[in-house]
């Protein structure tokens, strides 16, 4: 491997269409909490501001996550993996839930050897009440 | 939100061409591994053989992790998320690494907010040793 310590990171946003996938996890518990996408405007306006910001793919739109709801999530640390196509962000996540079903993680449905779902968890928040919807 | 405990899980392949992707945490000590893609075959081998089966993207092929490196990952617990787009494995990952270069995870590059890299842990084992090449 070369000595890449201090070298400016270059994401290959060519493999996913301009799109990498970015893991969002618990800087304090390590819970996993979402999975989301990243375009390169989203990336760079993650690391300027400290706030996690993804690539809405349902809303072709930079996602400023918290936004709308408040729950922002404060960047603790960043990393990019071996091969520069996806990245890990470990945030604190403001009122305490990433998930838009009022979840803490997006990730609450245990799955068994056949499949078969459990809910993991309790909803934190009531999305009615914080969407407004 | 439908009751959904006890029911099949249904993930949808449809969102990625085919393709999901599959985070993969260590199930002691919290850390993301790696993160890959799955197709529905390695999805099914993954909840049938309790091992991680993932599919390669440039070997065009499914990837049963460790198959060359006898380093496997033992599945503990499976996760589904919220819109059924993405998965969670939590597994024993044996050898203590996940990444081919030797690292323990392949997300061992933290990034500043200047975008400057430092690589974070030592090499588990010599790639060249365990894959002989």
């Amino acid at each position: 491997m070369p000595e890449i310590n201090g070298n400016k990171i270059n994401l290959d946003f060519s493999k996913g269409s301009g799109l990498l996938p970015a893991i969002c996890q618990d800087a304090a518990s390590g819970k996993v909490l979402m999975l989301a996408y990243i375009n390169e405007a989203a990336w760079e306006k993650t690391l300027e501001t400290g706030e996690a910001h993804y690539w809405s793919r349902s809303r072709q739109e930079i996602w400023h996550k918290g936004g709308t709801s408040g729950h922002v999530q404060r960047v603790k640390e960043v990393f990019a993996d071996c091969d520069d196509d996806a990245v890990l962000y470990c945030v604190e996540q403001i009122g305490g839930a990433a998930c838009h079903t009022g979840f803490e993680t997006c990730f609450h449905k245990k799955i068994a050897a056949d499949g078969s779902i459990s809910i993991i968890g309790e909803k934190v928040f009531d999305p009615k009440k914080v969407y407004k919807k």
